[in-house]
């Protein structure tokens, strides 16, 4: 792994590859659409278990889409400062990163002879509390704390086996996504034959933020691969610009035609009949269907209501919040920091990256992270058991085991 | 004039500034509400003629926010350069900048001996092809060649006492805008007596745009000028940042509370109940009262109208397109270059400017510079005759003068 340790970063006609490691993580290979996720041509995910076992290598995504950085990571405090830092963002893939998170934690405690329940709950409530808000850090934390627990055998191998379960669950509730949204695309696309389907989408609710496929660009991802020609409409998503830094970044390794517009314009796009669909991801959904999403959701929502462009939001099932039902009041917003308003990073022309300011010195800025979607604006929900209402009969119907549950008082 | 001269780039702190100059142009003693744009708590317009009559000043807003640049036109090719290159842009400034470009280029061909009737359309010629989709631009050009044609003087005065007259009556459009709009302002405090009024605008429809006052930013200043608590949300207003970059910068200058948001966030703020009122500018408005505005309204206007919040248009009455009625079919959108979207202006740690990569290098990007609001999502138009509907009988009630005279057929 020589050249792609911890802080390397190479320009993209530079980047070495060392092809081998991935073979280990390989899956999918009875897929009767057997593509994957690729950087620079190879099948690539966002996090792996390196060749020595010491070792789990994330890639660096601050970088990009300016460097490809891999990095190491090789403790707990590793893992904590990859979440805290964001080097990995995207509600599944951080939950991906805790598990290994305990996995190295337990290597560390092995050497020390002291692999016990109590230093384990010590080193889960530190990754826990790397970033509080993100719901699926707890429970993947939870989740391999349980099963240690469970099993008696306080020990890396068992914390192994349970990251990898969660890697691979994460895997096939993305992929599934993918599976049952292509119809959407293939609709569209036997309507008008021989022409583009122009697809829009918000944010990156890509493969960067799950461990392969993502959620929004899975249905893209599977029709490409089944030869139908797409276009993607990038919003660039700000103020933290994942649509142009990261969605147009994986599309462009995907090889799949693709136009960054700033997030103002794709309404615009929708009156003039050049967006033939939208599908955005989700942070969180109420059981009736409302969306919680990257502020600016809402927006594009209403413009596909008023066009008549049919909106749909992919979301894998952890994601829904069964004990809510009005997310305009229910939901609380995270307020993040004006930095990211004021402030931007980019690449300057002899490639180094910097961050710039945008606004006087003297302004304020307020910086709201998600907006609510209503469910009366969502054409439709994209799960990993198939298409439904934005709506609790939708959900229930596909989520059966929910129906009477856990109805909120 | 000395440190103010072309080119010299002053931070905030130490800026220059001699206030004689100002009491040449200055108006509007007699109005009740004396108040006027401020720089540096000092009055100041966007185009003034030097105390060197052969010297036209204007601040060069390339360098907005970040440092406050006046430039000295001296010539015809000054002014040209000033339009195409955008140190001057907004249609009504640009529209005064072309006018004393003329004068400019008829002190030049005076010298020459030269200062004829041909001579002053080739001038003419040239500067209406530093944009030639400005609408404005041709128009106050046009003016004065007829002015000076009729009156059979090509010389430096009489083109002088044209852009004068020009530059006063977009002044007082402004102020009338401001005189009509700022009831609004005043019925919302009323209905909330003690607490702020929160306006939400997009783009830079202020005084940079114009010669004083602005358009939409007109009824602000007058309701500010009048004691009323406001706080202003400004959209950053991707791709050229006029938002953060212009309209944040003259609010602070005015000592108006304001807070820049993305353009992602206007919506959230409205249904969460954190707007009073939008008001925009309008670059073009149909005679049914649609609007092209910078890409981005159409959105806003959607959101406003899905949570009740009044949407109002500021815009003075030569913007009005009285031959059309169908914004979204008849009203071309002018597409900008790609790099407005995939870079970005800002300051760096140390003060200098520099530009920022945001995207992927292969990543393609599409830059619609306007979008259409149709009449249906707008509450209401203010124009220098007062406040209307958008609808045809709301406009030719205003200006009855255009009743039945240009009815598309």
């Amino acid at each position: 792994m020589t050249g792609l340790n911890k802080g390397s970063r190479k320009p993209f006609g530079k980047m070495l590859y060392n092809s081998k490691i991935k073979r280990a993580w390989r899956g999918n290979e009875g897929d009767p659409w057997n593509i994957e996720m690729l950087v620079e041509g190879k099948p690539h995910r966002t996090i792996w278990l390196a060749e020595d076992p010491g070792c789990v290598q994330i890639i660096d995504q601050r970088a990009l889409p300016h460097a490809f950085v891999v990095e190491d990571l090789r403790s707990l405090d590793d893992a904590f400062i990859a979440i805290r830092d964001m080097h990995v963002r995207g509600a599944p893939l951080i939950g991906a990163t805790a598990a290994w998170g305990l996995y190295l934690a337990l290597i560390e405690l092995e050497k020390k002879g002291d692999n016990t329940l109590p230093q384990l709950i010590v080193a889960a409530t530190r990754l826990k509390a790397a970033r509080p808000t993100a719901v699926n850090l707890a429970w993947a934390v939870d989740r391999v704390v349980a099963k240690l627990e469970e099993g008696g055998s306080i020990c890396p191998a068992s914390a192994r086996s349970e990251a990898e379960a969660i890697v691979e669950e994460d895997v096939e509730i993305c992929r599934m996504i993918g599976v049952h949204g292509v119809s959407l695309i293939e609709e569209i696309a036997a309507r008008k034959p021989g022409e583009t389907v122009n697809i829009l989408t918000h944010c990156n609710a890509g493969w960067l933020a799950t461990v392969d496929w993502g959620t929004a660009t899975s249905p893209i991802y599977h029709a490409h691969a089944r030869g139908i020609p797409i276009h993607v409409w990038v919003d660039e998503t700000r103020p933290r610009n994942q649509g142009a830094s990261l969605t147009a970044w994986e599309l462009g390794q995907q090889g799949i035609a693709h136009t960054v517009i700033v997030d103002n314009a794709g309404g615009h796009l929708m009156q003039r009949g050049e967006v033939d669909l939208v599908i955005v991801g989700s942070d969180r959904t109420t059981r009736n269907g409302d969306v919680a999403n990257k502020i600016g959701t809402y927006l594009k929502a209403l413009a596909a209501k008023d066009t008549g462009v049919p909106f749909y939001v992919a979301l894998p099932s952890p994601t829904i919040d069964w004990a809510i039902s009005d997310g305009c009041q229910q939901i609380p917003i995270e307020q993040r920091a004006e930095h990211e308003v004021t402030h931007i990073q980019g690449s300057l022309p002899q490639g180094e990256v910097a961050t710039v300011r945008l606004t006087p010195a003297s302004s304020r800025a307020a910086n709201p992270a998600f907006d609510v979607t209503q469910a009366r604006l969502v054409t439709g929900l994209i799960t990993e058991r198939g298409l439904c209402d934005a709506s609790e009969s939708g959900l229930t119907g596909l989520f059966p085991q929910q129906a009477r549950s856990t109805v909120s008082p």
